[in-house]
């Protein structure tokens, strides 16, 4: 039951990183929608995309395949599901170490949990487990297009050297091999992860995404606050440590008077003059930029050696054979999968509140009719 | 359906700020667990326990009152309904801003989705109905104390101001009128809180949290992993911003070989010698303490006066009578529901780890029984 | 969680038999929707209407009383709790039975599982919960019935006595003191409901139900399908120990040739000729009526005296004062119930399935939509 | 969403009749549960065993692999997947009957519901689905065999012909290759079988199910009883019309002075003298054999050849290449479904009770408990 995300439209995962295959079922995907093993697999090449040099060197030749709830190239309200095989398995790298307790890592606590673990390439708690998601989220991303809504993520920070990224920016994140599109920092970036390499070492960094053109009224109170599930996805992410929605954290430092976003109109519209709140307010989209970040913690697994103990309790050293199948920096990786796992989210939250806003039968949201009705008003008098 | 939480212990709550009653349902309590009105109560009482200087001074004569699923004193396995009057409620506060958009405030968001709004006292939006949570926590917290577990949460920070806190402070949480049992740092907060005061304005500030003897194996990989079950119920207390686990935001700017939690021996036991990871590996509880830290914004409802528009699009001034019925801080009262929030995602994890250890039919941990395993045939041989 | 049911338009029903009170939450109901206290009441009545003679003798004054979710006369899309005070409980009668196991009666199973029971007028298990469903299903009807859909349950027998009820007889069902709109049959019924009660016994029966008007394509493939959903509801209802839709049974004694429903054109649209089906095909609706029954046994409790056992295994007679404090036949009340849970089953489907309608942006019914294009194509070649 | 099953031990299906593949995701499952390909080959070939006179003649050569989840024989507590390849697919037999409408079948339903329908053997609505809920249940069997409980299902009915079937019959199921063990009527079934194979006809059927050695205290009041599960578990079988637990419709014409089950002292337990009730007392489970029946409708798909109309309202003729690829009478296999799906039931309901009673404490039920301090009493007394 904890292999499955989403309540309207939800994916169920499967599959061990080094077993046959892994694997998602899309439950309650509108019909109609058209897609393409072709489709899914742009989006998956992207999660490998700087595998040359700084990330996990496994050549995760993915071939995603739809293997069922499409006909003639349209979903057809079935069940979708998307396998990939698992190729280019070098499961013996990991015999040697089967019992030895990796630091950081999960093996401790599936044991613990589970007297059993699949310890070849870590398995479920894999990273690999998220190329499901990243299928899942193509159709998702298709259903949204429709309503223009659109979903970035971007590498934000690696280590200290952070990012500064604009709205105008984001047309750029692909067109970076760590998805960063602050050409200066992305530079210093480049540099950080040399250096870590060198080191046989790995580094944390921090994800943020955006979300454009999202309408009102996403997200329901009390306990399915937009922000609520947001964060509940993306902490959900391997290696996740921290989530932020708008301004954060630092939001505790400010002062109500200073911080409130004041209501302004603009094109005829109203809308907040800033957007502190990231787009959410009381767990409910403003139809402001959706604006919030991840923090990822450096990949326990280094090519460094360490001290362990095994299972027995008996002290030893762990030590990977450097074929450098683990990633120096997992946030740029992941930022594929925050896109992904924001799409999940919010192609759900817009479902839902679709049917919400079903018996209202009004054409036009709440704000508009109220200033159309004031206009009419001052009409009607001149 | 938004007003549900949790799986197994789950609870529903209903009720407006400024409506008859406000109240909670609980269902899957286990029966015969012992429970009285009064023990509901002094929890309660926490939650304005700093009424008298900093925080709303509407007099929550708060009397639970437990309705159903209680016979002789001990729950009955019924669901459990336990209702709050409202008392000293002044509506008519409330009248004279019905039409105003208040910034960084719920109405708007409420406005665009549901196109109706309880405007008296923010009706479901506000902090009000935190407290049918702290009562539902009591119940939850009588069923983890029997396993010694044992929840907390105190004021971290507030505005700048940060609190050092050490696991031999947490006993003195309640004796702080502000949830914080640095001395020092509470001396300062209590400064900033009156400058706040006098300036008729609100702050933000941080809460953390800690769960002491927490049995590893809780939480469920891959979509219902501890920490974001955490995060989810955190961040839909009202006013939240940001989420850290362990080191949080911290470990994007480590490097793995600096950071990674060491086993080693301890008491006989595989312990990890740092706590980095905040007691939570790959979503599963560690044994050691949890530790997370929640961020909250100041409230948006200020003593000063502020600009704004009307749901018609007209400028207005939004000013409130200032009878002092807000929070100046908000993470002060909220540390109580971060701790009733954190009783809540334990006592749903505990249950579900017991089922799914329930056909392993060990009586050790894995650990214990593998080490025991190597002292056996230790002795053996000599 | 076993006292919630419904995904989208859900409740949570508590409360027990002769505790202070019982009640039921609403979550998911759209906002906007006009309800009044005593549109909830007046349901509420029929379920006692047929009190003086033949059922429970208890003198429910049921006062539904809305306290929470309306503002105004409007839903406002927050959680609706209604609640009905106890009043005229008679508890002491229940307390020298309190250690008697009583025949085909909750208080064994009850005791097994929660090894705690609240005896006092059977509490949960009693049908006294089933006015909480009532009161539920009020707003559900509200729903319908802006989409014209109309629900409607009745007597269809009591013992061997069988009733033929024919669509137009529909509007006569609250006509009858028994819930029988056949004349004949229900003369018949009164009869053997007064030798019944002459003999201090009770008797079973069966409440048939039909939903008319209802759109196609409600229901889901393939463990939501409507038929199961509303076997499910159905077999919630105390007492109840059998399901069909459309010939049920006798459908496992026809052959395929004579009992498939033939497609016919009528009224130039596209039906079937007979409804063997019951309106519901592949566990989606066909529009047409939608028709099944429900069998009741007799209510266990019984003016007779029973030989019985207590807790200890002691050999006992079971004898309840004959106050008639219990139904001769629970199907007549129950029809009331059987026709709310038939409600709260088609507003969830009817709210589910118009959201996976959204995406299509088609806007008449497939089938409508071929013919069409057949006539236009016939049109142009002419 | 409709296609999950289950609420701890859950799972998911996906797969067209005539896709690429059709499979299962079991999530829920212990782990360290022994499991094999091959025990799941062995239980699917039972769906097929009659295949060679009667039923549907399409080679189903199911090859049913674990996917995932299974780690050196043995579950690990990860998502189970299981696939079976499609074979010996005829789907240019249907391609003629594209834009037929086929009298009581699914695809009437379904593009009045999805506006799109995989034409080619049913797709979804076809009975090969159940496969997937086969391979699912030999995993719940596993668990519930620990505990002893076993699960049954014959044909009770074909057409008119009724076996009687007792307790000890059970064993010989099997042995019949129409799964029903009571030889005379075996015989006359096979004779009407052969008159239906005939009349290229197909004729509807009754099922039953028992289970044995079921603990008390399963399944959840109010909503989730034992019976409503079982209900809506097997209505969700494709072909079903109506449901019975224990006398079912028969009780609707009984009084309870003759119905109930009397209380009776057993080999020292507390046990009923009869089971009207079929096992199951206001929704949970007595521990007295829980039995059952489901009524199959005649498959609408026969060899005969019927008049309908095609999607644009013309009048057609349908008929199938009489190739056998049906089946004459769908009770027949389905019973392998029922016994699936009361598995499934129980399973689930069997872990949710574990998690129930856990801090309960108790190391004996409540009635056996009290027996003994009776005896205790008596004992001391002499």
């Amino acid at each position: 039951m904890s292999n499955s995300f989403g309540k309207i439209f939800k994916i169920t995962t499967f599959g061990e990183s080094h077993g046959q295959v892994i694997g998602v079922v899309i439950d309650g995907c509108p019909s109609n929608v058209e897609i393409t093993d072709n489709e899914i697999n742009l989006e998956l090449k992207k999660r490998k995309a700087f595998s040359k040099s700084f990330v996990s060197k496994r050549d995760e030749k993915e071939k995603a395949k739809i293997v069922s709830g499409v006909f003639e190239g349209k979903t057809t309200g079935a069940p979708i599901c998307i396998l990939i095989e698992n190729t280019d398995i070098k499961s013996k790298n990991y015999d040697k170490i089967q019992n030895l307790l990796r630091p950081s890592h999960a093996n401790f606590t599936y044991l613990q949990k589970y007297k059993i673990f699949d310890h070849r390439g870590a398995s479920r708690a894999s990273a690999r487990e998220t190329a499901s998601r990243v299928c899942a989220s193509v159709l998702a991303t298709k259903i949204l297009k429709k309503e223009n809504i659109q979903v970035f993520a971007y590498v934000k920070a690696i280590g200290d050297i952070e990012a500064n990224v604009d709205l105008k920016d984001l047309k750029n994140i692909d067109k970076s091999s760590i998805f960063c599109p602050d050409i200066e920092a992305e530079k210093k970036m480049l540099q950080r992860l040399k250096k870590i390499e060198d080191e046989k070492d790995s580094i944390g960094g921090v994800v943020e995404f955006v979300i454009l053109n999202t309408p009102d009224g996403l997200g329901d109170p009390i306990y399915e606050k937009l922000n609520a599930k947001l964060a509940n996805a993306l902490m959900s992410i391997p290696a996740t440590r921290g989530f932020e929605i708008g301004d954060g954290f630092e939001a505790a430092k400010k002062t109500g008077s200073s911080r409130n976003d004041t209501y302004i109109l603009k094109n005829g519209k109203i809308q907040t003059k800033t957007n502190n709140e990231g787009g959410i307010l009381a767990g409910i989209s403003t139809g402001m930029p959706i604006i919030g970040r991840v923090a990822f913690k450096p990949t326990p697994t280094i090519a460094k050696t360490q001290k362990t103990l095994d299972i027995y309790g008996n002290e030893k050293i762990l030590s990977f054979s450097n074929d450098g199948r683990f990633d120096l920096c997992v946030a740029i990786r992941a930022s594929i999968v925050v896109k992904a796992m924001c799409s999940l989210v919010l192609v759900d939250s817009y479902l839902l509140n679709f049917l919400q806003k079903k018996d209202l039968q009004m054409k036009r949201d709440y704000l508009s009719e109220k200033m159309s009705m004031r206009d009419e008003k001052t009409k009607n008098k001149s």
